[in-house]
């Protein structure tokens, strides 16, 4: 395939940060951000936050405090946060990626721990969707054996997908990767029952068919359908599927890992003689537990917008959050938005069956 | 809920067992049958083979050989296994559950390690769906850190699902549970994006209609929607989905947890200190590896048929094996068909939306 060029990376990336979002506020993301400054000598940070819970950064250097007088919380349904929390850190936040009156926007990506359908519904409100993307989608990264990362996408955002859809979130899956794992040329995987082009929904069906397409026109690296352990083996960097069925995927893993590490624990404080081998072994389940260790890779991106917004996990500790900051950093450093708009703009004058998707979308 | 009355147990149970399925044949079936019958005195076997592969087996008391000419292989297209191997080993199993002439079926399940689609369609066209079950369904069982296991299906036997095969489904669940792991009651979850009514497609929220109303009228014990962490969790007894989600589920669990038992090994082996911990931790570990070792809970029922049909993983070993049999044998003991008939029936007098979706599945 011939890709779209990368752009020229950014020299210097403002990040706005939701101080307030998730479950512990605060008191996790401003260590997060001091630790994200020190690694991050070109990053500078816009702190969305109530002047009480910001005082303790007022002296922090390369840092802007904005005051919000709310918060979104993690209960507050959708319309709340849309309709009657316009002043709270959450959209405050996502504002800073706008910019007024010809103005450059304060920000190139934001950062929330908070609830994830106000995040979306107020970035999809505030932001808008890109031309060429029909529907906003949430991707975020597993483990897999080959040592590296599986991106998967959409993970919720979307329950029922057309097969246009699923090659938006294939176009937005491939500039994520480019722009944050930096692998030029990342191979999609569509996640189905079986390997055969023949196999699965009609659904399913149609968007190889537009995926193989717009492979042809040089817009991503379709290596064709993957099944569900596939993920889990690497055999793609990508792996796109209609929301519904990525939401239960991750929430299984998410089970199924806990499930593991609990049923480990247990055998391993069975008794006196299985702790002292507990004990023993313990730098070698340690350095595991760090290998599957989900705060590694904290940092859910909200694609598709006129903007980078990330989502980390509400229940993130300062480390976890710390990723999400840097993940969004190297996100809008490589430019993911331009990097989406290039590989749109490959589909008019290769593919009619893809143009014909795209135009649907916009 | 007033669930329906367990039917008497069979006194005795037969088993067409297809000797010739799987990965290895008469190599893992035989001695997986011999020593099935060693624990199970009131077993008899139709072993459905070869005559040169059944030839180890002419003496083995409570066992009848069925000869076969022809085994569908694991790579034979559904259409060849129906069309042209008329004598192979799987639909000669599958036919001792047909009574000919008004005479009693031979056997009362059957079990096979053959390829699962050839399965499906033969045991669908030579046994028939019963009254009230528009599809069969594929169900197996995942382990959960409640210490039991819960039963997922469709595992990929139907694409696309209607609420009401939905419903379905949870009927087939209810009556497997019932009749295989002794649960009067089995509670029943509807996999979803979140557990509020509201959540999910369209689909989604008339199945979790119509399954409230089926466990109004006691056709099931409804709990409501669960996510994908739920499976793992031991929330409900058992999870129905469509099979594309399902599918996807068992795989993505399948990959998961050969990565995490992959990262290790790797760890445990890394250096000579790291391989004296795993030495010491060898017991433990062994422990933990039991209490997920996905053979001992091997043999997923192919449900909603006019007879019992197992499907053995096509890796088994003799141990896995074996345990296929168990189960076929406690469906078929427990009157698992019987279950199924005595839970639609109990549909038509108290719920006209029930009634209304097995009248359309009919």
């Amino acid at each position: 395939m011939s890709h779209p060029p990368a752009p020229e990376p950014l020299a210097e990336v403002c990040l706005a940060v939701d101080c307030m979002g998730g479950d512990h506020g605060a008191a996790v993301t401003l260590p997060a951000c001091r630790a994200f400054l020190e690694s991050h000598p070109q990053a500078s940070l816009r702190l969305v936050g109530t002047a009480e819970a910001l005082a303790a950064a007022r002296d922090w250097p390369r840092c802007t405090p904005v005051t919000a007088t709310e918060v979104v919380t993690m209960d507050d349904p959708v319309e709340t946060a849309l309709r009657r929390k316009k002043e709270s850190s959450m959209p405050v936040a996502i504002s800073q990626l706008v910019g007024r009156d010809g103005d450059a926007p304060a920000a190139h990506a934001c950062v929330s721990a908070g609830n994830t359908g106000a995040l979306m519904a107020l970035a999809r409100y505030l932001l808008k969707t890109l031309d060429g993307i029909d529907r906003p989608a949430i991707a975020t990264v597993m483990p897999n054996r080959a040592g590296r990362f599986t991106t998967v996408l959409d993970l919720g955002a979307n329950v029922d997908c057309t097969p246009e859809h699923l090659l938006q979130f294939a176009l937005l899956g491939s500039a994520l990767v480019s722009a944050v794992e930096g692998r030029d040329e990342p191979t999609v995987g569509l996640l189905n029952i079986g390997a055969e082009a023949i196999k699965g929904s009609d659904t399913i069906k149609q968007a190889g068919e537009l995926l193989r397409a717009a492979a042809d026109g040089g817009q991503i690296n379709f290596h064709g359908n993957v099944e569900g352990n596939d993920i889990f083996a690497g055999t793609t960097d990508i792996v796109v599927c209609d929301g519904f069925v990525g939401n239960v995927l991750l929430k299984a893993a998410e089970g199924l890992a806990t499930m593991i590490s609990e049923f480990i624990r247990q055998e391993f404080t069975r008794n006196l003689a299985t702790k002292l081998a507990g004990l023993i072994a313990l730098p070698v389940l340690r350095s595991f537990r760090r290998r599957v260790d989900p705060r590694g890779y904290n940092g859910a991106a909200l694609l598709g917008l006129r903007g980078l917004v990330f989502k980390s996990h509400g229940s993130a500790d300062a480390f976890a959050f710390e990723q999400a900051l840097a993940r969004a950093y190297d996100a809008a450093r490589n430019r993911l938005t331009d990097r989406v708009r290039d590989r749109i703009a490959l589909a008019a004058p290769h593919d009619e069956v893809a143009a014909a998707g795209n135009a649907q979308a916009a």
